[in-house]
């Protein structure tokens, strides 16, 4: 276990902007766990006054919460931004401005082309020069520029789980079409009480909800491109689970020019599937590929995406199934990933224990 | 609501083999509140003795459990057999040939080429005669021959949901494979305790299993080949909910040829597809189509078929999200709906509550 | 099963008054069902317009909501109100005073002294002579009075289960203290999302609340005093489970002056206590008395409670182990339990199914 | 965070004999993270040769599993011991007589007196003498006697929270009942699959088991009497949640000789109580007293008893309510609790984080 300070890492605070929903708080539990991080302001905007332990009693942080304040978060070397899409790029983009290096854990930051906003998210977004320098924050794929970066986009929950599933075979080429049905357990959509997270709403039950056009797709796409060097198209239907924290995605790969039926003709074997993704993932502390199918229990509560691949030639096709937690890997832990590395820090500090 | 015998129908002897499993006791209720059916023999091997209410107390039906004799059996004009797969061919023939009319809920006679048993269910058919009079219980599509058959073979939970969700795509032609990606709740897995459904397991977690080659896969092929009147690839992977009832099916219909990615071209619209599904089942007394994405809620311990069909024009392709009750009409539901057909009863008959 | 107007029974024309809440919509289901009612307006404040099968998607039951209009409500017979404490009462004076018989299923009619509804409910009541007038409506303990009255207050969930649990020994003399500790499905909290009934405060974990107070305390403590012919202090201590739907309350009876712990000196034998339960509910339809203790499940959806005594004689006291379905024998089941009895019905028609 | 070697305590090798259940995968887990430990040999019956990590996917434990070796567990100074009751003494005793400190975690040594064995576990125990050594494993009552213990029986998962909800207020004195509701998650009945631990069975259910007699009782009546200095009567009913992990024990304390109905006479105030409970507990690491009524997910995965405590004055007794994780406080976590103190370490180490 890293007992940071110890071994030579010097302090660095941090804060948290949005920290009272369900990924500020486990930001927070990961944060003040962390062996180099000083945690020093938590914001909020509905419970300003209140201490931590009593909004998620479960935590044990001490601290309470202040309002959001520029200044007062100059102090911090690094911010994590936990606010809704749209509301988060004024406050990223002032607080990078400011010389903090910021984590994003927004969308607003993700898709590379500013034209994407208006389209998936139904803004326009005021800073095109940050977006072109932002990093898409997927340690297994651009750890290099995440190290030196300003600012991080966070990957969301899905495309995360998503990418991880595919990217190995994408990078071979040939992928003609990716499907992804994917499920989700209820914290993935948020803290605010609604009909839809309502217990007798979602207990002994499970649905379709986003069926088409879900905004994740356009991560997916965009990166599916780029690690295929080639547009894929990309099928995304998300699932309510009535559990509280996981995804499991189950990815469908279909090579090009399948649609002759002709089978198995040019699969590669389970042998060969697995290989390809063993080697791709050989060196990744948070990225396991096992024989075995996941189940969601595997991962809760870790920064964990564990995997398996099968090839199914009677179909023509490849599946992959993968979980991970989605407030972790999904989303805090996988903020506090990026921020080991933009820090110089061991890439698994403050992330071996649950979250 | 029926109140059979007073409106003309005559009384009807039925009786159930191997009654103590999920669908037997599904079928207990269903059968003992039906209208114009007089519950006959219940067969156990485990129960022999015991009353009903005190193996599923809320059920409030009187009657215990018998040994399987039969002679015994022969009073019944119907016999519904719910033996495992195997086990419940010998039996079924059994009673076919002492006269009885049988509705057998096992895998036994649903695929109708003998040499498919030993591939999908390891045993060698010793009735291939009895296998080539069945008829595959599927109202919808072979209401007709159900109405005079001896032999039923009620279908399987997995295949009566995907089916329904695809049939009508499948008889346009030009569907070049269909992907199915089914999530069952845990009484799908039968009553007997094991560690896959020890509730330590289970709750709060999710998985794939069976990821390819599950032997559901088969009924599948078989009659969606028969819908199209080709060969159709089958990719089918069941993945395990938290819930107790009910399947809810994704069903991705790819086009032929679409390996070229050109995307829309050739697809229905939207409004379209739901015209060709509502006109398919327009007269089917239970299948919904509807315009929201179902839950399982909305079928759970009913008879109903539930489903809403989308386009995906970014990926070229179709959707169809289709929920059913697994023990109702994925099992011992569709069986009193066969049942009705064949006495020439209405055939909503005593499926109008709750079972 | 009850065809009723087949029967002889004439049809009988019904509305419910807010429709929309949890309550509401099973009473429409049970009465949408219900071999002799007529359902003729549901009302509610923000659905209206709404089909019922659009909110409710599970119901199949045609018709849409319309707002409250005390005229259009003059021609049913009988009118169900499914309004919060407080707004109900004005309602029900207004509709008792314009000639319909009302079931109430709020708490504004259940405690017949005036002076304690400020007390516990916070308001002060206009209409002391329908207090005076309206009949508590417990079908086992007051069903005389319900035949022929103009307005039934329908008793609360945890009341309900609690007094059927404890009468029979209550009315025997000699109880103490009466301590119940309630566990409560989630819909007994109500249809509107709050941060309580978010799936992720409920799932997967259990609290109290309202630990000393709960305003269902009053009803208990004046029924037991009714049933004892003397005051029984009355501790009550509701739990919430992560279910849906479903109450079981362990009551403990402690005998008076056992306060010097001598032991089982005067208690009943096991024996005696089931005979002395099993004899007053001997012709109750709805309530029944077991040797095994029973689970939620055997009641849910039902208008039964299933109950189990003990005795312990090391701790010098009794316990009844009582399941209801709050939303059905708690609430809707018994307001049409009652109704059947003000209209002079079969008491379990339309009860026999599920709801 | 500890890290144990560093700051100068040796390394200690433990040992746990019976590792497969879930006490014993808790425990791995915790020993496995712990500073000093170095977790040796893990023993099972079923499981020889399997690794932990195949066993139990989530705990990402290397090692694997051995048959019992009393010579090869010889090398380890203290040993875990996770058998059935009457299975655990006779090896609790060749480890000890071998020169191992023994934590057993089952109930063969919880009772002083080896006469209550016959009466409450069915068998003779075949070492008194070892009963009358053996330090009874509560750390809040007990520290000093474990401290230098060579048998420490570990208590039991509900006298854990029970007897830490009521021993304040029993020392006092003037408790004249106890009576325990307690609320047990699924996986304190153990892995092996059962029709009581079924999913089925559990999901959306509700119910009590052994409500009287369990055999839990005989632990919490020799403690109380311990700490009231006279017999107290306790009244035990134990339910089962549709959780996996905790329990809540809501305890119902009565003044002696109330049986007057005379009420609050002599109650200690809201203050008080809250003030007595607060004193006895400032200095325990693992037992936290709050204002609010606690809820499962607060204490679950870690050591935290964590309780509410309430006058009703209208009824005349004291309500506790208190939660732990069966599997942590009330078993595994208990029992690197005793370990620590036995090895004359920080009472906390390896218990801070989750497990």
């Amino acid at each position: 276990m890293w007992s940071g300070t110890e071994v030579g890492y010097g302090v660095i605070k941090a804060s948290i902007v949005g920290a009272t929903g369900f990924t500020g708080m486990v930001l927070t539990r990961l944060l003040s766990a962390h062996p180099v991080v000083e945690l020093d302001v938590l914001t909020s905007t509905a419970q300003v006054g209140r201490r931590v332990d009593e909004v998620f009693p479960h935590t044990r942080v001490p601290g309470e919460y202040v309002a959001y304040d520029a200044q007062r978060l100059g102090d911090s070397e690094f911010v994590f931004v936990c606010y809704p899409h749209a509301a988060a790029h004024p406050v990223v983009a002032e607080l990078v401005d400011a010389g903090s290096r910021v984590i994003d854990l927004s969308a607003d930051f993700r898709l590379a082309d500013p034209a994407e906003y208006p389209r998936w998210y139904g803004f326009e977004h005021a800073r095109p020069d940050l977006v072109a320098e932002a990093v898409y924050g997927l340690p297994e794929v651009y750890r290099d520029k995440i190290s030196g970066a300003r600012l991080v986009a966070n990957p969301g929950c899905f495309p995360t789980a998503s990418l991880l599933a595919s990217l190995p075979l994408l990078r071979e080429g040939g992928v003609g079409r990716m499907i992804v049905d994917a499920k989700s357990g209820v914290s993935g959509a948020g803290k605010t009480p609604t009909e839809k997270t309502h217990f007798s709403s979602v207990h002994d039950d499970f649905r379709a909800y986003g069926e088409v056009g879900h905004r994740h797709t356009s991560e997916m796409v965009q990166e599916a491109a780029s690690a295929a060097r080639t547009a894929v198209p990309v099928s995304f239907t998300p699932h309510l689970l009535p559990v509280d924290r996981g995804i499991l995605v189950t990815v469908y790969l279909c090579p090009v020019g399948d649609g002759d039926s002709s089978g198995a003709g040019g699969l590669l074997s389970g042998a060969e599937l697995f290989e390809l993704y063993s080697r791709a993932y050989a060196h990744e502390p948070f990225v396991e590929v096992r024989a075995a199918a996941p189940a969601l229990s595997e991962v809760q509560r870790t920064n964990f995406c564990r995997m398996a691949v099968r090839v199914d030639p009677a179909a023509g096709l490849y599946k992959v199934v993968a979980v991970i937690d989605n407030l972790v890997k999904g989303a805090s832990g996988q903020a506090v990933q990026n921020f080991n590395i933009m820090a110089g820090l061991p890439e698994t500090m403050g992330l071996e224990g649950e979250a």
